[in-house]
């Protein structure tokens, strides 16, 4: 299973996945289930995936190695977001075309979504899921934030405390919460979590972080984050329609 | 939608199901997704149910026309929980084999789960979940509990919280911030919630409480929760490898 989390604030935007199953290294990048495109000062791309690693890893380098024929529109020459989205839907669909045909002779689900994110010099940040088909949705004001794999589990949180004016400190804790609750519910969910942080316009791909098991921050927002909850729980009143007799049944248990 | 859990706890069981699609009004209890079947001192059973209603319905119906042929085992002399849900089963089984080809020509789903949980006399209180296919499992000290429908955003807090030692007072508010996590995340999830307790060994049903939009208490918990939760978060730490810059250039926004 995967989880992944992009989120898109007035600030910038957080980028996170996990690395569960193996999604093995490219040359490109060094994350796993995350794969950023930089070209300094002119755009900084990044990409999420989740669903079959055969076809989401030949999508993506199917997408680099277009990148390297500059006579034809690609990922590196691309004037918008928009049009990399497109790139990536495309490549997406010219693996599954390939390929899908005989993963289902084994059964095997060719599925996989992306959440694509970045800045192209000339417009805003932008950030858009692709599904399994190809076709893709980009993130409004009302939505900042998409989530690929195992997504429910670590929602809750993202719905109570994103917003577009989120700074990126408070989103950054916010996606940690959101694995930490993912990993507790799921255990195919699991560290290390890559994490990519962009300022809004800076052109520059931000802090980089892989948070493995011994990432003592990681500990502590966990550990903090448990005992704060139960903490305000235990501070929830009783409700008044439990009769004493219910309240006193309980205490002497 | 659907929303169902159930606890149990050495010091009783909690069950509580939400009411958004509508599920019609039985003979014997009130509630929607939820029926409860009572003979005081002797047996106590509440039955909570997701998937198609008129699958569920039917076969709770069932159960409970066979419940008048006193010469057949039935709901009101089997003698465990465990034949108890055995029977309930084989009323799943008994209404999908009836109706299922004609829904699936129509594409209709004709799944449906139960949770089904009390005690008989001469047995401790028992909890289970069946399956569509009527066959079941029982919940043990490893998992005290069982949910139903749309599980995903509201099991991270049930994790945090619910130990077979848990008071009912303490479960019935963690069943209740379950649910608003829920319901703030999948709106085809909502109010009213209905809600029932049962001490251990009491062979009485206890509280029963019908949540609606007007209640204080929940919109007291929730409110409470919710603040309690952003209080929580913002008292975590910055991560000290989010740079000066980083955080200078959130403070901006």
């Amino acid at each position: 299973m995967t989880y992944c989390v992009a989120l898109k604030l007035n600030a910038g935007l957080v980028f996170a996945s996990d690395s569960r199953t193996n999604a093995g290294v490219d040359q490109i990048a060094c994350f796993k289930k995350m794969r950023s495109f930089v070209n300094a000062d002119d755009r900084v791309i990044v990409i999420l995936s989740s669903g079959n690693l055969s076809i989401t890893q030949n999508a993506i380098n199917l997408l680099e190695q277009h990148g390297r024929h500059a006579e034809r529109r690609n990922i590196w020459n691309a004037e918008t977001m928009f049009d990399v989205a497109q790139l990536l839907g495309e490549s997406l669909r010219e693996v599954r075309k390939h390929d899908s045909v005989f993963l289902a002779q084994s059964n095997v689900d060719s599925g996989a979504n992306f959440i694509v994110g970045g800045q192209i010099k000339g417009e805003d940040m932008r950030l858009f899921m692709v599904y399994a088909e190809g076709n893709f949705i980009e993130a409004g004001e009302e939505t900042p934030f998409f989530q690929i794999g195992e997504t429910k589990y670590g929602k809750p949180i993202i719905d109570r405390v994103i917003t577009p004016e989120t700074p990126l400190s408070d989103a950054v804790k916010c996606v940690l919460v959101s694995f930490d609750s993912t990993m507790r519910s799921n255990l195919s969910v699991g560290l290390p979590i890559d994490l990519a942080c962009y300022t809004a316009s800076s052109l520059q791909l931000g802090f980089q972080q892989h948070i493995t098991q011994d990432d003592p921050y990681f500990s502590q927002i966990s550990r903090r984050w448990s005992d704060g909850l139960k903490g305000v729980f235990a501070s929830l009143p009783n409700p008044e329609w439990l009769t004493d007799i219910d309240i006193n049944s309980d205490s002497s248990e």
